[in-house]
C-alpha cells in the first residue's frame, strides 16, 4: 500500500532532511518509526530536501509499504515513535503512482523576518532577526523581477545534481505584519515555484534583504537574473527564518 | 535612577522568575547583567513570581540603579548580556516610588490549548495539548461563576505568603480559532485579576478542562469556588500552555 504523510518538524535540532549516518535528520527519524512498524528496511521519500535548521509546517512524504494499515492508525503509530520535533498531520492511502518528489508541481515557502530594535525569544528559532530599517516598497518593487521562468544558477549552491536550472517562480510576496506576541512587527517574505534549487529561497530572501538595506540596486538584482553570476546576488540569508508551508499535487 | 522594564521570556529552559542558588531562573540572569552594568550588587524586582516552565509576552520589573542610563542604552546593554530565552523589550524611567510588585493594579494570564489528535512541533514548548473532545459552551458557561471576589483557597497552593486569598477576577473568556501554523485549532483562556496567588490561573484553568471534558460539572465548581475546599478543584494544568500576557499599572 502507497501511502502520502503531510509532516511538521521544527529544523532547529535537526541536520536537514536527508538520511546521513551519524546525524539527527528528518528522514532518518521518520526512517527508524517506519521500519519499527514494517520489521524491514523502507524507503521514505520527501518532496526534497530541507536544509539543517529549515522547518516544514506541510512536508510532504510518500512510503510504499506491506502492512496495509489504516491510515489514522499509522499516522497514530508513527507519531507514536516519533520525536515530539517531528509530526505526522496526516496519513491517507495514494495511488501507487505517487511520490512525494516526482508528483510534486510546485511549492511554497515562507521567510519570517521580526523587525524592530528586540528579537522575540518567541521567534528566536523560526524568524531572522532585522534591527536596521528596511525599504519595503523597494523590496516589494524589485520582488516583481523574479517573477516567471528563468535559470536560477545566480541564486543556487554551484554543486547541484539538478539536471536544469530553470524554475518558474509564480509568486514572491513581500508583506508586513503586527505580530503581537513579539510585540514588533514580522516582515513575511512568500515564494511559490514549480520547484527551488538549492539555497534558491534564501539567496532570494538575502538579496531582498540586501535590496531593502539599499545595498543593492534593482538594476543589479537585474544583471544577477539575466547573467546568472553568483557573485551579483546577495548573501545567503539564515536557515532559521525559512519554513516550507505546502507543496502542490495535481 | 528607577527603572521600569518590560520583559518576555521563555520559559522552558528557566526554574521560573525567583532567584535561587544553582538554579537558572529570569530573576537570576536579570539580576546578573545588572550587576555587571552597575558594578555593585542590585535588587530587581518582578510584579510577582512566575513558576518553572511559565512564559511571560509582558512581565514587568523594577529596579534602582545609581548609573543613571538612558533608557534606550539600559535596553541595549542589557540585551547583550542576557541568554537569547529572555529579553528586555522597554526600559523607561520611572517614578521613585514605582515598583514592579507594590504599583501593580493587576494582570492577564493566557493559557493556550492545541486542540485535536496531533500537537504541532511549533507549540510544543507553549501550549498544552488536548486530544480528547472539549464541550466548548459548557466551559464558557462555567467560567461566569469566577468573575468576580472571592476567596481562592480551594484553586491555590496550601504554601503560601499572601496575606489574604481574595482576589477579584475581572476576565475568563474562553474563545476557539484557527491556528494556520498548527492546522489546528486553539483554544485560549484568557484569565484578568487584580492579582493571582500561586497555582491559581493553572487551577482554574485545569478545572474548566475537566469541565469541558465533562469529568467535572457546574454545581462542583459552585461548591469548590464557595467552600473554598482544595479537594473539589479540578488538576493544575501544566505550566507550558501559561503565559503572563500583561501587567497593570495606573
Amino acid at each position: 500500500m502507497n501511502y502520502k504523510l503531510t509532516l511538521q518538524y521544527d529544523g532547529t535540532d535537526f541536520q536537514g532532511w536527508q538520511i546521513q549516518d551519524g546525524q539527527r535528520t528528518v528522514q532518518g527519524e521518520l526512517t527508524r518509526a517506519l521500519v519499527l512498524l514494517e520489521g524491514r528496511n523502507v524507503t521514505v521519500h520527501g518532496s526534497g530536501r530541507t536544509d539543517s535548521g529549515v522547518h516544514a509546517e506541510g512536508q510532504v512524504a510518500s512510503v510504499n509499504l506491506q502492512r496495509g494499515l489504516p491510515p489514522e492508525r499509522l499516522r497514530a503509530a508513527l507519531n507514536g515513535n516519533l520525536p515530539r520535533d517531528v509530526r505526522v498531520l496526516a496519513a491517507e492511502t495514494a495511488p501507487d503512482e505517487f511520490h512525494a518528489r516526482f508528483s510534486a508541481r510546485g511549492k511554497t515557502y515562507l521567510y519570517r523576518v521580526i523587525l524592530g530594535p528586540v528579537m522575540s525569544p518567541f521567534w528566536e528559532r523560526y524568524a531572522h532577526h532585522e534591527a536596521r530599517a528596511l525599504d519595503l516598497a523597494r523590496m516589494q518593487t524589485t520582488a516583481r523581477l523574479f517573477l516567471g521562468t528563468h535559470d536560477w544558477t545566480a541564486f543556487s549552491n554551484i554543486h547541484t545534481d539538478a539536471k536544469t536550472r530553470v524554475r518558474t517562480i509564480t509568486e514572491l510576496g513581500v508583506t508586513v505584519r503586527e505580530e503581537a506576541r513579539a510585540h514588533a512587527q514580522m516582515l513575511e517574505i512568500t515564494a511559490s515555484a514549480d520547484g527551488f534549487l538549492r539555497y534558491m529561497v534564501r539567496s532570494l530572501v538575502g538579496t531582498l534583504l540586501a535590496v531593502g538595506r539599499h545595498e543593492m540596486d534593482e538594476e543589479l538584482v537585474r544583471r544577477a537574473i539575466t547573467h546568472g553570476d553568483r557573485s551579483l546576488a546577495g548573501a545567503t540569508a539564515q536557515p532559521r527564518g525559512l519554513t516550507l508551508l505546502r507543496v502542490r499535487y495535481d
